[in-house]
């Protein structure tokens, strides 16, 4: 199915007068700075406007949210349009579906490849590193002055989603995005800051902790890692705050393959694999009844932690002799 | 003083036969990421061209360096024009001093404001994120084709100087560049591996070691953390590892003022001061004797590692109240 244009987009959202979009769960800085970057716009231009989530707003993108966002269904009663963002897929607004549904017309702007157009109108763009991209270029195709407040969402968008500029998927595109929102007068240091330096002391504890648990394996190319439920106690913090772990522990020299053990409430087995170079680990994730990339992949064991240990010692060694 | 042209620069070194080039001592991803650029473009020129150093290549860098690096003064007997990048006081090259100026012609490319005019060329510009950025318009300048290799040099210069885009030095131009050398083929993904995935395990682990020792101070808006000679002989890291620390430490959440006590090798103290958005360290580190930024500055004190905890946590509690 063809993507519709920026233009035909503009249009019915011109036309539309209540609107709501639908960030992703688990909402991310793309997810959200694209939401809030659209938001800022229509109501600008006098549009009744809403972000409506179902789950909590991370902390370090609360700066996000110039009151955009809102988790009641009734704050608009009946919306002429419904825009979902960064995703496609209603399993992504799951609670929301109804509520999406209820709209005259609905339009989907998505960077994931896997995104199968469910819209009346769609543009989906595997290409784009960020949906931060896309909501750049309708804002343009709609004769949007991009301001300091629309230019820092997009930002956090696209540095979210492109680890900085450091990611693959960054293109020439993201940085002359980048380019022409400085010229608009974001403060990246600003946005920065906000995205960064906003970590709960908790999470440097439980960081730490996990960190110390770490052995090399396969002379030093695999390293594993874990976490479980009694240190999250002891330290007061969150299993999402582990989530930067993995990548820490495929930072050492000389190691290709990085596991990372997370023990769940339910006493299962949680585990982040992570490539650096050569190796697949989604090879590794799907004999283990997991998914992924070959780059990062996972997969849950109902074992013990000690026994996911072993198997995946011994799943990394193969793999890398 | 004025500063030359890029193309009356770009004429002197087309004219010159063996070319030295001068990185500064304890060289960073600016320095040797520029100087290697420079290296690559004028060897295929047909240049004798050599980049001299007098230190060790950071492991994280060895990968800019093919085959460029000396610390071999006779490697050109008399060069006929020596180039210092990225600094541009003798001070910062101060045991090849003697050999930079034996040449017939030198040149500065610099981008520290603090920098005077020491060359017979100079091209120093304050505004400039990166030497990088100065080198990449230089050989625009002189008509060279920017090649994947010159390209993950300067990108690998830009990236490291304004850490990865977030800094507020980093510019539109700063993203222009990047967007340039994306098209000309550079693989950033695999710079971007080499910079940040190199780490020692001995950094992690002394990393782990300095955070597990902070305490808040000024009801959670201050943080020190402090790393003892013990600490490092027993994970085996060295001093240099620990530089990421104070950072880790200011992006704890509510913190303003982050403190770093470093433990010298003959017993002394120094703290390195960041902050996060209001305080002025500049001021608490001159007070101690020392200097720096608003933002980021330091001291050295001739005391015990407990007496200089208590004195910068009666200097931080003042600074916040």
């Amino acid at each position: 199915m063809k993507n519709n244009t920026f233009e035909e987009i503009g249009k019915v959202i011109s036309d539309a007068e209540r609107i709501l979009i639908f960030p992703h769960v688990n909402m991310d800085g793309d997810a959200l700075g694209s939401s809030a970057a659209l938001c800022s716009a229509l109501r600008r231009r006098g549009k009744e406007c809403y972000i409506l989530i179902e789950d909590r707003i991370p902390a370090n993108l609360a700066f996000l949210d110039r009151g955009f966002c809102t988790a009641d269904q009734n704050m608009i009663k009946k919306q002429d349009l419904s825009i979902c963002v960064d995703c496609g897929d209603p399993s992504r607004f799951e609670k929301r579906r109804k509520k999406f549904d209820q709209a005259d017309i609905t339009v989907c702007i998505d960077h994931h490849g896997t995104t199968a157009p469910y819209c009346d109108y769609n543009y989906i763009d595997k290409d784009a590193a960020a949906a931060g991209e896309l909501i750049y270029k309708l804002l343009l195709a709609m004769d949007t002055e991009i301001d300091a407040e629309i230019g820092e969402a997009i930002f956090a968008a696209i540095t979210t989603d492109t680890g900085n500029f450091q990611y693959s998927n960054t293109t020439a595109e993201s940085h002359l995005i980048a380019a022409a929102l400085y010229e608009a007068g974001t403060d990246w240091g600003k946005v920065s800051t906000e995205l960064y330096e906003n970590n709960r002391i908790e999470r440097i504890l439980i960081e730490n902790t996990a960190l110390g648990t770490m052995s090399t394996v396969a002379g030093g190319r695999g390293v594993i890692a874990y976490v479980t439920q009694n240190m999250l106690g002891e330290t007061g913090a969150v299993m999402d705050e582990t989530e930067h772990v993995v990548e820490k522990l495929r930072s050492i020299a000389g190691v290709e393959i990085a596991a990372f053990l997370k023990e769940t409430e339910d006493g299962r087995v949680k585990v982040s694999l992570r490539s650096k170079s050569s190796a697949d680990v989604a090879v590794i994730a799907a004999e283990l009844g997991g998914g992924g990339h070959i780059r990062a992949a996972g997969c849950t064991l109902s074992c013990s932690l000690s026994e996911a240990f072993d198997l995946l010692k011994g799943k990394i060694t193969d793999s890398l002799s």
